[in-house]
C-alpha cells in the first residue's frame, strides 16, 4: 500500500520522508514552518474492511492535493501528510505504534518483545522495517512545528445513520476501564444440590452483565460491555463454581467513568455477598478520556453545517491515532461519516459513495478553516 | 478392584459368574430360586472418591456375608450380589452400560462406536474385557427370578448433612431434560456502539440463567441448573453476538418436569425477544423420572428408623443403576447415607466412619425386610 501510495506523489511539489517509528511522512512547504497536519493509517486488520485508515489518509492526501493547487505549491502555513505505523496492532497486540511515539507515550521497553502467532518478536519485525527499536522515540522529533492535526475516519458505529446524518464532529475518544471480573462460588452436582444451598457462580456473573446496563444507561453516551464470560468447570452436570467475566467501560468524561467502575464493582461486591460467592477484580487495561480541542471541534461542525446542513456532536468509541497526538498536547479533532450498519473490522464495512464524496468535500473545508484560524491564533 | 474382590470370596458357599454385558454376578443358593438382589459398581470416575460405587457394592456383599452366615449357608431365597459394568461411563460418555444391557434399555447400535480420547472404540475396548458387543443384550437374562434390587449409595448433596440426617430413603430417580439453547444476536464494538441499539446475546442468556431459579423453587424438589455459558467471539472489545447455554432441569414427577421446560422455553423466547434477539433449542439428552418400588421405600424408611430413629425420603438427582433395574419392572429402592459437604466424583469426597457403619446395619434390617416382604408377596 506504501509503494502504491508513493506513485501518486510523482509531479507534486512535496518531499517525503519515513520517521524513526516508521510513519510516513510528506510536505508540502509553506509561507510558514508552523504546519497543518493531515492523516489516518494505511494498515488494516486481517480481512478488515476498505475504509478503515484508508479512507482518512488518502482524504487527507486528496486535501493536500488540493492546497497544493489552489495556492499554486506555497500554502500560507507547511502542510504535512502522515500514514501512521500500525495503528491496529493487528499482529503484535499493541495498537497506535506510530502515533503514540509521535506523542512519546510509546512503551517500547515493555513492547519490544511481544511476539506475533510465528513468534517473530516485535523488535524483529521492525527491524526488518528498517525500524531500530532503540531509536523509536526519535519519532516525538516531527512533532516540531505541527500547530493542529485533522482526521477523517468511518464511525464505526450506528449513531449517524440512526439520526440520518451523513457526518459528525467528534468530541474526543472516549476513556476507557476494562477489568477481568472472576466470581467464586462452589462447583456442585446439578442433579443433586438443591436450589436454595447452591452457590452459582454464573448467577453472580449474570447479574452483573444485566446491572451495567443500567450503570450505563444514567449516562448519555457511556457504554458498559460484558463481552466474554467464561463458566467452570462448565459442563452440563455441574453447578458454576467459577465464572470470569470481562467489563469494558467507556465515557468521554472521566468522573463519570470513574463513577461507573465504581457502581459496577459495589454492585459486583453485593451480587457476590448475596449469591454467596466472592469477587476479585483485576485491571485489564485502562486509559483517560481524551477531548479533542474545542476551537477546531467548532471549526469542524461548522464546515459539515455548511456541506451538509446539519451537524452531530459525538465521542469516539474507539481509540484512533488523533488521541495521541491530543496527547502530545497538539490542538486536535476528528470528523466522522456515516458507517453503514455500524459494522467495520470486516469485510462487508462500507458507506455510501455519496457521504464519501461529502466527507472528502467538509474536510477540504475543516483544513481551510484550521489553516485561517492558525494563523489568527499564531504567535 | 475386580480380581481383589474375587479374592474375598474364598470359603464362601457361593458361585460367581460374568455376564454377557461384564456385569459381575454372585450367587448365593437359597431355598427359592426367587431373588433378591443387592449391588452398585466398582468403577469410578478418573480422580473420584473412595466411596461412589464401591460402598454400595462392599455393603451388599457384606450383608450377603451375613445372610450367608446366619442360615448356615442356605437362606430362604436366593442372594444375588451384583457388581455393575461401567456405571460411570467415564472412558466413552455412556453411563449405566452395563445395568441398562441387564434391563434390556442398552443402545449398543448407536454406541458401539464411540470413541476414546486415544480412538479407541467402545467395541474394541469391550472385545479386550471378553465382551462381544454382538452379544450384549444377553445381560437381560439375569432378569430371571428377581423379585427386588437394593442399592446403598452416598448422597453426593448436601440434603441429609444439613437435615443433620445419616441415612435417608430414596423415592426414585429424578427425571431430566438437558438443552443447548442458543442466543443470537448482533457482534458490535463495545466502544462505539450504544447501550439503546445492542443486541446482546449474553443478556438474553443471563435473564435465562437467573429465571430457572424462580422457575425450580417453586417445586421443593426441582432442580433447574446453568452449567455452561460460551460468549462468541468472546473478546472483551466486543458485544456478544452468539451465546450457548446449557440447561439441566430435574424433578420426581413428569408433570412438574414437562411445566419447567415449558416455561423456560416460554422465558427464553420473552428474553430473546426483549432483547432483539433470536433463541434456538436443541435436545441433548433426556430421561424420565423413574420412581421406586412403595412397598421398598417404605421398609427402607423402617430400617433406617429401627437403626438410626429418623429417616428422610429424598429423590436422586443423579442416576444410579437402580433406575435401570427399575425400568426393567424389578421392584427396587435405594438409601442414601449422609455425604460431607455434598461434595463426589473428587479425591475429597468423604462419609463420616459412624454413618457408614450406622449404613451397612440399616442395609442388613432393609435385606432382612425384603427378603420377608418376598416372602409375603410370593405367588
Amino acid at each position: 500500500a506504501r509503494t502504491w501510495f508513493q506513485s501518486k506523489l510523482t509531479g507534486l511539489p512535496v518531499e517525503h520522508h519515513t520517521d524513526a517509528a516508521g510513519n510516513v511522512w510528506v510536505t508540502l512547504h509553506g509561507a510558514s514552518e508552523r504546519s497543518l497536519a493531515l492523516g489516518s493509517h494505511l494498515d488494516s486488520v486481517p480481512n478488515g474492511g476498505w475504509l478503515d485508515g484508508c479512507l482518512g489518509f488518502l482524504t487527507a492526501f486528496e486535501v493536500l492535493r488540493g492546497i497544493a493547487e489552489e495556492f499554486h505549491g506555497r500554502p500560507p502555513v507547511t502542510l504535512r501528510l502522515v500514514d501512521w505505523a500500525d495503528e491496529e496492532g493487528a499482529r503484535f497486540g499493541r495498537s497506535l505504534f506510530g502515533s503514540s511515539a509521535f506523542a512519546g507515550t510509546q512503551t517500547i521497553a515493555a513492547d519490544r518483545l511481544r511476539k506475533d502467532r510465528e513468534g517473530t518478536t516485535l523488535e524483529e519485525a521492525l527491524g526488518r522495517c528498517g525500524v531500530d527499536v532503540e531509536r523509536v522515540g526519535d519519532a516525538g522529533m516531527e512533532r516540531r512545528g505541527i500547530a493542529a492535526y485533522l482526521e477523517l475516519h468511518i464511525e464505526q458505529g450506528p449513531v449517524l445513520e440512526r439520526l440520518g446524518l451523513p457526518l459528525g464532529a467528534v468530541s474526543g475518544t472516549k476513556g476507557v476501564e476494562r477489568h477481568l471480573v472472576t466470581f467464586r462460588g462452589q462447583e456442585a452436582h446439578s442433579g443433586s444440590t438443591p436450589m436454595a444451598v447452591r452457590r452459582d457462580a454464573l448467577a453472580a456473573a449474570a447479574r452483573l452483565a444485566l446491572e451495567i446496563r443500567p450503570i450505563a444507561t444514567k449516562h448519555p453516551d457511556a457504554v458498559c460491555t460484558v463481552g466474554s464470560v467464561k463458566t467452570y468447570p462448565g459442563i452440563v452436570t455441574a453447578v458454576v463454581g467459577l465464572c470470569e467475566a470481562t467489563l469494558d467501560q467507556r465515557d468521554l468524561d472521566a468522573g463519570v467513568l470513574a463513577e461507573m467502575l465504581r457502581e459496577a464493582r459495589e454492585a459486583s461486591e453485593r451480587f457476590a455477598a448475596e449469591e454467596r460467592c466472592t469477587v476479585e477484580w483485576s485491571k485489564i487495561w485502562s486509559i483517560e478520556p481524551i477531548p479533542f480541542h474545542p476551537d477546531l471541534i467548532r471549526l469542524c461542525e461548522e464546515a459539515i453545517v455548511e456541506t451538509t446542513g446539519q451537524s452531530h456532536r459525538l465521542p469516539s468509541g474507539p481509540l484512533h491515532d488523533a488521541a495521541e497526538v491530543a496527547r502530545a498536547g497538539i490542538p486536535t479533532t476528528m470528523m466522522f461519516v456515516q458507517s453503514l450498519a455500524g459494522i467495520s473490522h470486516n469485510k462487508i464495512e462500507d458507506t455510501r459513495p455519496e457521504h464519501l464524496e461529502l466527507a472528502v468535500r467538509a474536510m477540504d473545508r475543516l483544513a481551510a478553516k484550521t489553516i485561517r484560524w492558525m494563523q489568527r491564533t499564531e504567535g
